[in-house]
C-alpha cells in the first residue's frame, strides 16, 4: 500500500474550455470510443411537423437522433471518463518507482452509467477504479460495475454518507476523485458528441441535396440535461457555430432546476425528485452552469412532464426500434410536445424549418423495469 | 370499376434468380429503402467466442449484425415489396387508358411484416394496395397496416378461407397478386441486404486493418429462415463468393421445416407451429427451395429452442439496446447456443474463426408482449 497523497489537480496544459478543448478531446478518445450511428425516422420527424392541436404551434422540424445508447457501457458517459483518463495518463506519466497515480487508481461515486464508464476506462488502461455505490443499489447495476473490473465500495444513500466513503478511499488508497459531471475533462468528452453530429449530419445532407445547394447545417441540438456535463460540452463544440444548443429537463417535482435557475439568474444546487428519468435528478454542477448560464453558450432551456416522457419513450420503441432509458428522451419530449419550445422554432424559422439534432443519451434500462412501465395503462 | 384481367406474369425481362439479378434489384429499390447500418457488439463477439460448457465447442466468431429492425416499416420485407412494385412498374409502363395494372392495385395475404411493407410501397408509387388478413388479427397490427394507406380486407384463419379471399379481390379488382415469398422479385429484393452486408464489413474491415494486410470479407452470413426469402434471396447474393450463408430456424413444434428437408432432401411443404418467432411459422417455399437446396447456395440449416430465443432476444435488448422481434433472433442464438453450428466453424476455421454476419431481420413486436415475454421467469 502506498502512502496517501493529494490527487492531482490539472496541470497549466490541461485543454481549455473552448470548441478547440473538444477537438483536442475527440482526438483523444477516439480509439477507444464508437462513432455512434446517427438515425432519422419520417414518422417523428413528420409527428415532429404537425400541430399537436388545431391551436398549437406548427414549426418544420426535421430531426437526427444520436445514438448514443449505442455507445460503449449503453451510455455517452464512456466519453467522459476515457477523456478523464487520457488526460490524467498525459499529465502524469508513469514513472518506475510503482507509486504514481496509476497504481493508485481512481474513484467515483455513482450507481447508474458514469460507474460503469468509469471502470470500463479505467480497467482499459490497467488501472484499478474503486466506485461507491449506495449498498441498496440494484443487484444488476452492482454486476454490471463490478463485470467492468471495479472494486465496489458500499456506501449510505445519502450524498454525505457517499462523499464520506469516497473520502476514506481516497485516504486508504490516495485514488484520484473524477467525478461525474463537474469537471474540465468529463464536460469536453462528452462535448465530442457533439461535434460528431454536426458532422454526420453534414455528411447525410451532402448526400441528399443537389451539388448546386448551399451546404447546410445543423440549426440546433437539443440535449437532456442533469448534472449538465454533456449539455455544457455540447454547446462548446457548437461554440462560434451557427448551431444553437438547448437543454431538456423532466419538471416533475422540480428536476427541471436547470431551467429555473437559466431564467432566474441563479443556479440552484440540491434537487430531490423521483422523476422516471432517474439520470436527470441531479441539480446542474458549477463548471457546467459557468458554460450553460454565465457564458450563455447554451440558447434555451425546455422541460416536459413524466407522461411526455413516456409518450416519447413508446414511440422510440415502436418506430425507431431502439431500447433507450427514460433519460434519454427528454429532448425528443421537447421536440414533440413542448408548445413553447415548438412556438419558438415557428417564429424563427420560418417556412424553412430547422434541422434538429436530439441525442438518445443511453439505453440501460432493465426490461423487468420496462415491462412495468409499459403495462401501466 | 375496370373489367377484371388476368394478372401480369414476368415477362422475358424479369432478372434472373442469379447475383447480377440482385445487383439489379438494388439499383432499382435504393431510392425508398434505408441502407441499414451494421453494428457489432464487443461483449456478443466475445460470448460467441466462450465455449458454453467445460466440454463445448470452441470457435472463434466475430459478429457483425445487419440492422434489419431499423428498415421501413420495420422490418427486411420492405425491400422485396419495392423491388416487386418497381418491377411491375418497369414491365408494364402505364397506359393513357386508365385500366391498366396500376389502377387495380396489387394484393397479398399477410397479417405481418409483408403487409404494411406492400401497402408502403404501393402507395409510395400511388398504387392501391388490398391487405387480406384474418379477423381475428391484433387491432395495432391493423391499424398499422391501414396507417399505410391499405384497403383492409378480412377474411377466416386458416389458408384456405385467405387464398378465397385473395381469389375474390382478384375477380371484383383485378389486382396483381404479390405473395410473401414465394415469387423471384421478393427474392431478389430480400437478396440486396446480404450484398450490402458483405460491403459494410469490408469497409469496417479496411478503416481497422494495416494497408499491407490482404482485403478480408465475411466468411458466412446466418439468415432467419420461415418461408425462405430472405436466405434464398441472401444466398443468391452470395452465389460465386467466398461468403458461405446458413439458415436459422426455430425448432419448436416442427418449425425447422427447412432444416428437416434440407437434410432429409424433401421439402415440407406444412407446418403448425406456434413458436414465439412468429414470422418463421411458415414452410418454406418451392422458389426458395429451389436456390437453397436444389442449387445448394444455402450451405446448412440449424435450429434452436424457445429458450435459446429467449435467451439470444435478452442479449439484443440489454447488449445492443435494440428493439427486435423473436424471429430476428434465431440467427445469434445458432451462434450462440447451437453446438453443431459451433463445432462445424472451430473445425473448419481453426484459430483463425470467422467474421459472421447475422441478419436482425425485424423489430415489429407490441411493448405489451414484450412485457409479457419479459415477466416470464
Amino acid at each position: 500500500m502506498t502512502d496517501p497523497t493529494p490527487t492531482p489537480t490539472p496541470s497549466p496544459s490541461a485543454p481549455p474550455l473552448t470548441r478547440a478543448g473538444v477537438v483536442a478531446a475527440r482526438a483523444l478518445i477516439a480509439p477507444y470510443i464508437h462513432t455512434t450511428p446517427l438515425l432519422t425516422c419520417t414518422t417523428l420527424t413528420a409527428l415532429a411537423s404537425t400541430p399537436r392541436s388545431p391551436g398549437g404551434a406548427s414549426p418544420t422540424l426535421r430531426l437526427y437522433f444520436k445514438c448514443e445508447n449505442l455507445q460503449r457501457i449503453g451510455a455517452f458517459k464512456a466519453r467522459g471518463a476515457f477523456h478523464a483518463i487520457e488526460q490524467l495518463k498525459l499529465r502524469s506519466p508513469p514513472n518506475n518507482e510503482g507509486n504514481d497515480w496509476r497504481s493508485r487508481g481512481v474513484v467515483t461515486h455513482s450507481s447508474g452509467n458514469h460507474a460503469q464508464a468509469l471502470a470500463l476506462a479505467a480497467r482499459t488502461s490497467g488501472i484499478p477504479a474503486h466506485i461507491v455505490m449506495p449498498s441498496i443499489s440494484s443487484p444488476p447495476k452492482i454486476a454490471a460495475t463490478r463485470g467492468y473490473g471495479a472494486n465496489i465500495v458500499f456506501s449510505g444513500s445519502t450524498s454525505t454518507e457517499r462523499e464520506a466513503a469516497v473520502a476514506e478511499v481516497i485516504a486508504s488508497t490516495g485514488a484520484t476523485l473524477i467525478p461525474p459531471y463537474d469537471h474540465p475533462d468529463i464536460i469536453l468528452g462528452q462535448g465530442t458528441m457533439g461535434m460528431e453530429m454536426v458532422e454526420q449530419v453534414a455528411e447525410l445532407m451532402a448526400g441528399q441535396e443537389s451539388p448546386s445547394s448551399p451546404p447546410r447545417t445543423l440549426d440546433a441540438i437539443i440535449t437532456p440535461c442533469g448534472g449538465g456535463g454533456m449539455l455544457s460540452g455540447v454547446a462548446l463544440s457548437c461554440e462560434g457555430t451557427s448551431t444553437r444548443v438547448f437543454g431538456a429537463e423532466p419538471s416533475f417535482e422540480g428536476a427541471d432546476d436547470g431551467k429555473r435557475g437559466y431564467y432566474s439568474g441563479q443556479r440552484i444546487e440540491a434537487v430531490k425528485s423521483l422523476t422516471i428519468a432517474d439520470g436527470l435528478r441531479t441539480p446542474v454542477g458549477a463548471i457546467p452552469w459557468s458554460i450553460i448560464y454565465e457564458r450563455r453558450l447554451v440558447a434555451g432551456m425546455y422541460s416536459v412532464s413524466e407522461d411526455e416522457i413516456k409518450a416519447a419513450l413508446r414511440l422510440v420503441y415502436e418506430r425507431m426500434k431502439l431500447v433507450v432509458e427514460p433519460s434519454a428522451v427528454v429532448g425528443l419530449a421537447v421536440a414533440l410536445y413542448n408548445e413553447d419550445f415548438r412556438a419558438m422554432v415557428e417564429r424563427e424559422a420560418g417556412e424553412a424549418g430547422w434541422d434538429l439534432g436530439l441525442v438518445l443519451s443511453g439505453g440501460n434500462v432493465s426490461l423487468e423495469a420496462l415491462g412495468k412501465l409499459f403495462a401501466e395503462p
